[in-house]
């Protein structure tokens, strides 16, 4: 499948590389794929790649603007940071988007008042519904978005894969779609909450996630629904 | 162990009964006694008895004035309804909870508008801090906000007790009276989020499992935080 993934960062990183190697055709989106090049975002651990390191070892993946890269595709996954969500959706043009499949696996959280954060959208609305209305042609599905981005990929390297992972949407068909690249990343207990609307409580989760992150130690965790 | 439990639903029932079984001294709170005794409130599933027809079978516990109950208590269970929470504390009195842990399970959940339920009070604030603001000598301890009434009392009833519970609060002395209380109901795997703020997060997480259990069909689950 021809699949653009939204966002450079970790977790567009490790998404596009996952879908690359199931033999995907998979492309990066980005504003300006120069600036992204030369950026140097790496990270204070030492061991984190500048996306022209990473890029360089995952060539098969090309690196276009958000509307080259829509154009595309036939699918795109939105890993972009929440707040710049709408910008890279706009940028990647209504037409290029309409009648496609929308994984979004974006959070607004909001650190601006530091620990717990809040979520800019949330409780009445859904950054997923919010993406909805503004791309009504798009079939927009919520996924991936309560677990880190090594697990939303492998989620058998924790306790075997036995957690749960969420999914939204409207439409039936691009659920059905995103359950199928579900299942091939590892997933087994997939639940469909329904409608795009419970996107609220896939978000409204998060800073409970944030919290777990702290306590624990580790982002390498996840909810098991046990029933 | 004195303990006040306010709420006359099937919740405030559970917990009491549950307290009773373990031989502490309790009472349940209400804001009129002789109206609960007198009120029908049967369930449409025909086998939920009335107030009075349930405390007939459990009548050493006392029913008492939100004021008494608090008086008589060394520490309360609040599990009125999120609407109530408030004016059930304030009926109570501050003096009559000074110095006390309150262990709040509360849920602001907001049905005005329909399915899934918002949160009257969320995202920059809890109900639970509300209440830490609004009585500033007692110990607020959130926790078992986040399964319904048989599990709080009998994890051990689903897997084995294999899942998780979670509580949060800005005294430590009072977060291990409540952490006792927990394990006395059979709960093993009890996370401390840290202090009170946390409640955000874990009344947050209400939508999603209101919509989990519509798409269950149960409300007979709960969530194991597998790490």
């Amino acid at each position: 499948m021809k699949i653009a993934v939204f966002g450079t960062g970790p977790a567009g990183r490790t998404v596009a590389a996952a879908l690359a190697s199931q033999l995907h055709s998979v492309s990066i989106g980005t504003r300006d794929p120069a600036a992204t090049l030369a950026r140097d975002d790496r990270g204070p651990d030492g061991d984190r790649q500048t996306f022209a390191q990473w890029h360089a070892h995952n060539a098969e993946i090309r690196l276009l603007t958000f509307e080259e890269a829509a154009r595309d595709a036939w699918l795109v996954f939105n890993l972009t940071a929440g707040e710049a969500v709408l910008a890279a959706l706009q940028a990647a043009g209504k037409p290029n988007l309409a009648d496609k499949v929308l994984i979004d696996v974006s959070n607004a959280l909001d650190f601006s008042a530091g620990f717990p954060p809040s979520l800019s959208i949330s409780n009445t609305d859904s950054l997923a519904e919010v993406i909805q209305r503004e791309f009504p042609e798009t079939k927009v599905v919520k996924s991936l978005n309560t677990v880190n981005a090594a697990l939303m990929v492998n989620p058998k390297a924790l306790a075997g894969g036995d957690h749960t992972i969420f999914l939204s949407g409207d439409d039936a068909g691009a659920k059905e779609i995103a359950s199928d690249l579900l299942r091939a990343f590892g997933w087994e207990d997939i639940i469909d909450l329904g409608e795009l609307s419970n996107a609220r409580g896939m978000e409204m989760y998060l800073p409970l996630w944030v919290r777990l992150m702290g306590t624990l130690g580790t982002a390498n965790f996840n909810i098991k629904v046990v029933r």
